[in-house]
């Protein structure tokens, strides 16, 4: 491994721990190296909080001078809460900086960059690039279509089953695979399930880990407010719960009742497949929702497929076989006629927990 | 590694290249060595020809005096086609034998074992076992239950589907996955079928592989003998055709005019969930059927399933979404009313072929 | 890998950056952690800069609080150029203190951990412990032993020959292996050669590396004072020069005009073998030499095998096999009559420099 | 690993059994392959007995017809105590044959090729050839040079010495180490050393071995004919003793009385650096020595080195330092006057043995 690759690794490493924490910022990590000291680190911990590279310039004080900047992401060119990072570095007299990779948006990609090479500092740009954009998937996608980022979570017996024909689902998958699934809600900014899965489990959707863990918004598809009063999820006073629904909507009574309960609505307009999934994206994505688990429901997940939404599937396989004429399946939606409607994934990862194994898979869309 | 396991992986990849030629016999290695030096070799090729251990001591000649016998599976005790192995391996006075594994059939077991450590030669068992019993995991199962090693195969895309619900397949695996499975035809003795998947596909089954290879016994399960007298599968100039279809069936012209055409009939009884498929393996096996893969139809499947007669499963998974509301599953059969219903399984190995996975698992009967 | 091995590693490997720039201060690295996010991250950089730990809880700020501070060295409980890092730990209000190694200090160590516990902080201290010691290994010899680290460096060919006969030695290993020594040099306080190698090379015995690096201190043995005025060494523009003479030297005039260039001298007692190495080694670290880099001769080598004054061995192999009645061995000395009298060490590693071998050996000395 | 690969190491790994054993000739294996079923297998195990492809074939009768022959050498294509097995290969009617490294003897080299190849089958030559070529190492040299392989083994401390002064050096290195020279000496022809060798030490150099092994004849190198009467190596009862003396030596009842208890002379030139090693290797070689470990002393060495005779280096280093003015070392002779008369080597391989190192070297000499 050469040295700006170990060092970047370092960086992606100290970013890394920050994953799910600093919506909607990218996780960003800064290390300086000086004479092959490390000088300065840091990472970008939370929205509203320092710049990795404000960190590690901290940490470095004179040190800076002469000094290596590894950084997993260009350096911030516009005023935000702090000022520009690309200013801060060209500042700080470092004589070269390597970015893993640009900014992604493609309205400031390379401005920073731009502004530290007109002053003089020499900058590779590219080194771990594949892991870093990885790792800020999320951001990455944000930036480029201003929508949530997608994942749909799916747990299922090795024949593709859900539940019994019945809705029973408990349990398909062992402790590790639901332990993880708390993991990955604790990261996100939402969680989406149909009313369906509402009226037949009566579920928290909250985030149970040991070291407590930040609850998404529960976000219920429910276009003709089907949603029961006593439903526990309309208890809004541990975590927030937005409801979707028909525009049409003539139930001003219940809405009323529910906004009472601290329950939010986000109307949108339905079209023949159900609630208009990509206008509901757009208002998400106002609201500040960059990242959407989508828990399911196979009429759900379908719809969600059908309309080219999803941007992640993490499937959750469980050692068994189940079988039944009638028993529920991942993803259903309209009907396919033929084998070529089916959307190709490119599997990127199989991974154990405990007996269960899991599958994750990107997309890939036509215009990709 | 030691000797012993260096000895004995090498008499295992000897036998290995011989799977599923040498049914309904076992496949066996065996090396001979003496002072460090190989003195003799061999592996048993198919039925009807020596056994390892007469090659090895061929062509070791007076060499074996006093040297290491390391044989995959017991030397056999009995006369068959053959006289017995454990006399000659007792006349070769080896010094040593090393055994992988104790023959399965309960009858026989460790009488080869016993004639060698009457005549004063030093046994040992168990060296590598494991991988010997899967190695011969048909043969294993074959001598304690006397039915054939059943193979679910199943070709499914990663949310469970195995067809748009008009049938609609074409492809859901890609070239490798395809070709694998010819290599697994060309290794069992026989396929099985539903007479749905003959009259929607209407399927040659038989083995294309560039180097030829064997055609397994093509049988079709069609319980009112609905067989089309033109499908393709009737032709039975390359590869045998055996239909089983209901005891009372009363159609002997239709029956008489495929038997002209070379086709087999198997008679069984129906139960309440169609042909009784435990008394179609008993049928089988006496016919000298010692392994079956299963490659059908949904419903098919999940009566083998719910019969409790799979022994493994080897399910190629495609990177595709399909969804579809009546999209067809790979294992049906009569509905489940919980997930306890579930057949565990363990998974014993995700390999890839191409962009496909091959997900192999076996079955944790209760009673095994 | 679990969590505390995780971070332990990351804090290791911010430590690492830093080694052989802190003399006469060990290595530190420190990490916190909360709620799964790295909020805080150093290493000490260089004697009279600020502790690992406290830079870690300047960037973490009021995120400390609960949170686990992972730190490859036990916190110091002694009021030096900084306040005690332990008082620091105890009040940041973290949760949980994760300790590699307790500190080496016989006189003070288990203060630290004593302070943080009785302040109710949960401490786990062996984490990674062995590589915590192998990085500190100088300093930890220097707690114990109050005298320096001395490495034995050689280069030789395959059949060990530093030289032929004549002295002639260039080139013996290849230009990484080079290299690596001035990386050596750059890391150490000192660096010693006997005088017979002055009068043969004329040695510089300055640090020769791209970014610059630090330049040891030059020590001659030089019992007689038979150091050339002309030599290269005496010039002390770049590097300190110390010669080490013996007391009872009368050549007042050469020693005044050696100091007039800038040369220091330290007089040690002249024992059978020569200058008495173990009053130097009291000398040297009383003047702050915690490391020092034998660099040779046969007979300084083996003087100092002989007085069991060497803690590492750094052998570099060249792919040359010399032969030759006289050729020069990197370790002389006194003869010995048997095998037994060999120092017996442990291989640590073997690396590869370019076509080179470095074998990396410590003693095993008996009191040890 | 694709198929060639794959069955091309186990011929390699069938033939490797019997390195040392099948002198003059080389080791070689044969596998033999029908639709992926190994139908042969063999290896040469011994001069006088069959030839790899013989076995192979024998074992596979009728189902060599179509096959694919992997070998590790070329086959032979002349008559000698078997015939040509390039013409056994022909009538086989194998289809295609895998060869792994042509014949080396530059004077039938490719002929068995040829003859192949005008009979219509298919013939790749280079299959792993690397390793082939290791593996027959001696066989190689012999066929180009006509003069035995030569192994210099060395057992020395980490500072390159073989013994104290008064030739003491039980025992540098430890019984792993030492178990392996007895190896070596199970696989050569000849073991040498100096009379100085045997006046000092009085070694049997005999192979000792728990399952007993192959003695080589021993050759000590005695230009003045020294060797004491009561020698335990002139004792030929286990193995062979030869002398090589001075042609001019005038000791004419001192050689018969040594004759008489069954040692051998040769007689060689005395040149001004000593007996005239390179007579020596040619009259070893009439002889049928084709391999031979030079185990003896450092002048011995050091004079095989300087006449450029090695072909192999074993150098076993022990984890001691020795130190010592005149501590004997591994290679002297003739001094050299700089290190450009060093001899290049290759590092091949580093083993552990125990607690020591075995380094294995290959010289780069001038003119190969
Ligand atoms: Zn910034
Ligand atoms: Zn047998
Ligand atoms: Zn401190
Ligand atoms: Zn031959």
């Amino acid at each position: 491994m050469n040295k700006d690759h170990y060092y970047m690794k370092m960086a992606l490493d100290l970013a890394a721990s920050a994953k799910g924490r600093t919506n909607p910022n990218p996780v960003v990590g800064a290390i300086l190296v000086k004479d092959g000291v490390i000088v300065g680190s840091g990472l970008h911990r939370k929205a509203g909080e320092p710049h990795a590279e404000v960190h590690a310039f901290r940490m470095a004080g004179e040190h800076a001078e002469g000094a290596t900047l590894y950084v997993t992401l260009e350096p911030c060119s516009h005023f935000g809460k702090t000022p520009p990072c690309a200013n801060l570095v060209k500042e700080s007299k470092v004589a070269r900086v390597v970015v893993a990779v640009q900014d992604p948006n493609p309205q400031v990609a390379g401005r920073g960059i731009g502004i530290l090479r007109e002053a003089g500092i020499e900058v590779e740009v590219g080194v771990l690039e594949k892991e870093a954009r990885l790792l800020n998937e999320r951001f990455v996608h944000n930036m480029v279509n201003r929508t949530p980022f997608v994942i749909s979570k799916v747990a299922m017996t090795l024949d593709g089953k859900i539940a019994a024909y019945n809705g029973h689902s408990k349990w398909i998958t062992g402790e590790e695979s639901r332990h993880n699934v708390h993991l990955l809600r604790n990261e996100v900014d939402a969680i989406l399930v149909g009313i369906g899965t509402v009226k037949a489990d009566d579920p928290m959707l909250t985030t149970r880990l040991e070291t407590g863990g930040k609850n998404p918004i529960r976000i219920v598809l429910d276009t003709t407010l089907r949603m029961p009063m006593e439903a526990k999820i309309t208890d809004c006073s541990e975590a927030k719960t937005w409801i979707v629904t028909a525009e049409e909507n003539d139930v001003a009574e219940k809405i009323k009742a529910l906004e009472e309960k601290g329950v939010e609505f986000i109307y949108v307009p339905v079209t023949d497949s159900g609630l208009d999934l990509s206008v509901l994206m757009n208002k998400l994505y106002e609201k500040g929702v960059t990242d959407l688990l989508v828990e399911g429901g196979s009429e759900i997940n379908g719809s969600f497929l059908r309309a080219g939404l999803i941007n992640k599937f993490s499937i959750y396989v469980a050692p068994k076989i189940l079988g039944g004429r009638d028993s529920l399946t991942p993803f259903t939606g309209d009907n396919v006629e033929s084998m070529d409607e089916a959307l190709d994934v490119t599997i990127h990862s199989v991974e154990n927990f405990g007996e269960d194994l899991l599958i994750t898979a990107y997309p890939k869309y036509k215009d990709n």
